[in-house]
């Protein structure tokens, strides 16, 4: 595992190589941009008492800077295993810094002549990743997977109300309105993305023929450009005030981000609809199926149905393949609904099935025969039939802070969110770079997160030769300690506590409730965990050697499948809503190396906490 | 100007010194957590086959990455006149390395104890600079401009129907409806900001009486949590259908991405009302006041108005003392609008009416007593009057992307759109480092933008000491280069061309209009101006060493004041809506300076333009 600085730094020669090889290279690009123009600070300006002031409190407040920094979380660390942040890959660090230097801004060519065509590419790669036609997707870089999930609904909103928007604009310039958009609401609501294609061509036609500019035309009839009210108005007045607006279907287990999505776009937290998950935290396929029928039934359009891959709490995966056939099923039954997946967590884990050149290691070739693996090899298999994703290279693909992604099957649906004028469609996206900032959210971008991610999967594949392979170990690792909690909780028969494993992982997260024997409530054994989440959590330090080792935790309902269907949980008196548990992220490639005591990161960590459950409870272990 | 690398390196050893110091004390800072915890990869680990693979890899891509890069545009360079962009400072690239190291995120303190605190800090200095009580504002970073931009129709919505969501919420629970909001719907839609504060108490503490959550009440009440659809069908339920949705006002010189807002926000375009700007390109007082007084004459509620310091086209600053009497005057009428300030790029610009310590260069004294920088300080001034301002450091701030920032004058308004249950309003933002992912748009968040801020403001204060004395050189330069056009001018009396400036600077941007003394039509003679655009622009080239000069452009309307009241332009025909114009943005503070033929680089520019113009009409100068 070549790829990281390592723990103690072990790669800092290197490190220090290449980034004086980058700044050596950028400077001397400069120096020979003009090479005769004169310097603008001579050696004399350099030597003046003003330059020496500057250094002088440069250095004075770097040093003030990087002291404060040490206090800052030691991610890099086996003993860091709390949430999905990890130290940055070299690949990504170096080449961040490298393009810094160059200060692109993604947001044009004009400003970024290379690095914008780096995230085309980097967009059309993870297309390729969850199996989508990368000539007909559209895929680019987000500040975050807060904001690629923004996209997915701004982009599947504009393409929801297409139909009924071409119907208006049709019937305002009193056109034959086709016999594909003739139908009621509903059919409008339902049409799917395959057909949509073809409708939008022949408005278009007409409406160049009328010399009007088709998405203007459509816009002028949409919520976008009318406003949600107007709009609605109209589809009251045209179709009844029974129509119902859509909704957006999404799993308990969504981001916290989504709700606030849901005031962002006008659409109401109240019409986000929560489907049931089951005791591994995943979307219950059946739930789906009650949801969409009675969506059915009611005429209920559906926005986009989210479905995650990689929950934040305990990485679980949706069953995304019965959850499409959920979704095609209905779609024949007249309910269309898209589905994006959220997979900023668990996009990279789709690397560990495509197979590289190397041979892989015989324990983890073992672990990916495992039926869970083979589970989650199906649910990635199944991203193609879905039809956009959010994936974030700077969690699993250990690119720096910001970057996000998005992916969008049906690339061509980018025209109708377009501020521009272009209305001929182009099915490649390589030819967008001059105007990427178009179909977008945002505005700058720097160019450096592209060149960094894209630098990534040059040096990481995105196979098993790569990214397969670190998150095929982390894997590992998370069913090591799995196993590990398992084994060491038959020593604890006599104990006053003992540990309940919330997940068997799905990738690289466990979750672990500590049971206190004595505790009848839920409050009361809420207070162990409790102590020992504030023990191993990150707080106020003096220094940071005051950390021995650092894990996270997250709220479990009592409502849940997994609380009500354990014996020993459910029995506790229900007198506070949620069940605080430790929570376990494997980032790190390194936990079961051996600490300085001899024993695994692992392994120390469980004994350290076993003495701090005994000290909470006081009861030394005989 | 020992802030920035230099066109020609010139700090480069400088530079190479800090990164070597930068990056050892990381390193150790690594080895001394744990020290005696054994090495993940030892020598021999990093001596075998795999490990020489890696770094022969790494090699061979990262020369691949850099000589790809050397193909960026040369922003560093005083040859470059082009965009809003230009090389990062040393202090705002030497904090992002440094931090990129320790990789935080700052959306909660967990994942980032020190540069959380930063943001903060960068927060309460910009409200601060722009005059708000930075212990009642709140301020935080974005991803750019345009997220702030968004952020401020989310919480100015928010706070906007937080009325009529109260008054709901007290009929929802059979309370009585105090008097401040018995009033009707236009009443409700034009509360005061500083009478929000003690309605919402009130509302708070009748709800946590009733042991309800007091937002969550508020917001099932909201289009927020009722959607909108329902939220204005309950409207018009109550108060009838003639009641109106509110609209923005906006003047037409608004950056392109306002327009997304308006789509994404369920506002509608239409809604989005541009008000009319004068021949310098400001929102006319007089179109805002009828704007405004249309809107009260028909109840038409306004969620915000925005206004723009530093136009993206030529700098322009919005009059907003008259801006914001015209508001005001409004207020007492009835009509409440919060004043957004999209100050993107104009904002540092406030730092030039800031005095620092040391005295300034007589040169730029006296520049400061000019009058249009005498108007310019009222301007800035003004904006203490405001609600929320947009400010980039990433552009006049010279930190790397992406680093916007937004700061919000009554910091209470933030939890309004939070998804928290906290209702007990602190007043002081400080302590809300924990929870910042709460208020804000985003998700993940580089620290390291927020540490290249904060480094940036120690290094270069906020003053003219900083980016005052920065920013006055920057108009300086502006100011000189339209001097050299009007004089250049004086010699092209008998050219087929001549030099029409589009505006004189407010700021640090020039407009140019070539004007074809031979043409009638406007398409005619944006042939000429098309030609200089594509020759001194960013083109498709083997080597940059093919650039001389590179500068930008836009369109300027055939209608807007400058235009029809100019004599030579308003003759001619107008065949096309668009004029074509050079555009000159002074970022580098040295294009005063001589090239290697000993003239000024703007007058070295200025005479290879006249070259091109000769050769593009083929009459050589006589």
């Amino acid at each position: 595992m070549y790829y990281f600085l390592g723990p103690k730094s072990e790669q800092r020669a290197f490190l220090e190589d290449v980034l004086s090889l980058v700044v050596n290279d950028h400077v001397y690009w400069r120096r020979n941009f003009h090479p005769k123009d004169p310097p603008t600070l001579s050696f004399p300006d350099l030597k003046k008492a003003e330059a020496d002031q500057f250094r002088e409190t440069f250095y004075q407040e770097l040093f003030s800077l990087i002291s404060d920094l040490k206090l800052d979380v030691p991610f890099f660390s086996p003993r860091y295993m709390a949430h999905i942040i990890s130290e940055p890959s070299l690949p990504g660090l170096v080449a961040y810094m490298a393009t810094m230097f160059y200060n692109p801004n993604n947001v044009s060519y004009e400003a970024s002549t290379v690095t914008i065509q780096y995230e085309l590419e980097v967009g059309q790669q993870l297309a390729a990743l969850f199996g989508f036609d990368s000539e007909r997707s559209f895929g680019h870089l987000t500040s975050g997977g807060t904001v690629a999930n923004y996209e997915s609904l701004w982009f599947h909103k504009a393409a929801k109300f297409l139909p009924v928007a071409m119907r208006f604009a049709y019937e305002a310039h009193s056109l034959t309105v086709p016999d594909d958009l003739s139908g009621d609401y509903w059919e409008l609501m339902n049409v799917l993305p395959q057909q949509l294609e073809a409708l939008w061509e022949s408005f278009a036609q007409q409406m160049m023929l009328l010399e009007h500019q088709p998405v203007e035309e459509m816009r002028k009839h949409s919520p976008t450009g009318m406003g949600e009210r107007a709009f609605w108005e109209k589809v009251s007045s045209v179709w009844g005030r029974c129509t119902h607006e859509p909704v957006v279907l999404l799993p308990k287990t969504a981001h916290y981000s989504w709700q606030r999505a849901a005031g962002v776009f006008g659409i109401g937290q109240q019409r986000f609809l929560s489907v049931p998950v089951d005791r591994r935290f995943r979307m219950c396929p059946e739930g789906y199926q009650q949801m969409l029928e009675r969506c059915r039934s009611e005429q209920i359009p559906v926005l986009e149905t989210v479905s995650v891959v990689g929950t934040t709490e305990f990485g679980s995966l949706d069953n995304l393949v019965d959850l499409v056939a959920v979704r095609d099923a209905s779609a024949k039954q007249g309910l269309v609904s898209p589905i994006h997946v959220d997979a900023a967590f668990g996009g990279y884990f789709a690397t560990m099935f495509q197979e590289g050149e190397q041979p892989l290691d015989p324990s983890l070739q073992a672990l990916l025969d495992q039926p869970h693996m083979k589970e989650g090899e199906k649910v990635f298999s199944a991203i193609r039939h879905c039809d956009s994703v959010t994936v974030d290279p700077h969690k699993m693909g250990y690119a720096p802070y910001g970057a996000g992604a998005f992916v969008l099957r049906d690339g061509f649906l980018r025209h109708f969110v377009s501020q521009s004028a272009s209305y001929c469609f182009d099915q490649r996206t390589g030819e967008d770079g001059a105007h990427l900032g178009q179909y977008i959210l945002e505005g700058s971008k720097p160019g450096a997160a592209a060149a960094a991610v894209w630098f990534s999967h040059r040096m990481i594949p995105l196979n098993t030769d790569g990214y397969g392979k670190l998150m095929l170990g982390l894997c590992a690792q998370a069913t090591q300690f799995y196993q590990l909690i398992n084994k060491v909780n038959e020593r604890l028969e006599d104990a006053p506590f003992c540990f309940v494993p919330v997940n068997a992982p799905s990738i690289n997260v466990v979750g672990l409730l500590v049971l206190d024997k004595a505790a009848s409530t839920v409050s009361g054994n809420n207070a162990l965990n409790t102590f020992l989440i504030q023990r191993f959590g990150v707080r106020d330090v003096e220094s940071i050697q005051q950390y021995d080792y650092l894990v996270s935790h997250t709220s479990l309902s009592v409502n849940s499948a997994f609380a009500s269907e354990h014996a020993q949980i459910a029995k506790l008196t229900q007198d506070s809503e949620g069940l605080d548990v430790l929570r376990f992220v494997f980032m790190n490639p390194w936990t079961e190396k051996e600490a300085q005591n001899g024993a695994t990161y692992q392994a120390d960590f469980l004994e350290r906490l076993i003495e701090e459950c005994y000290r909470f409870l006081q009861k030394p272990p005989s």
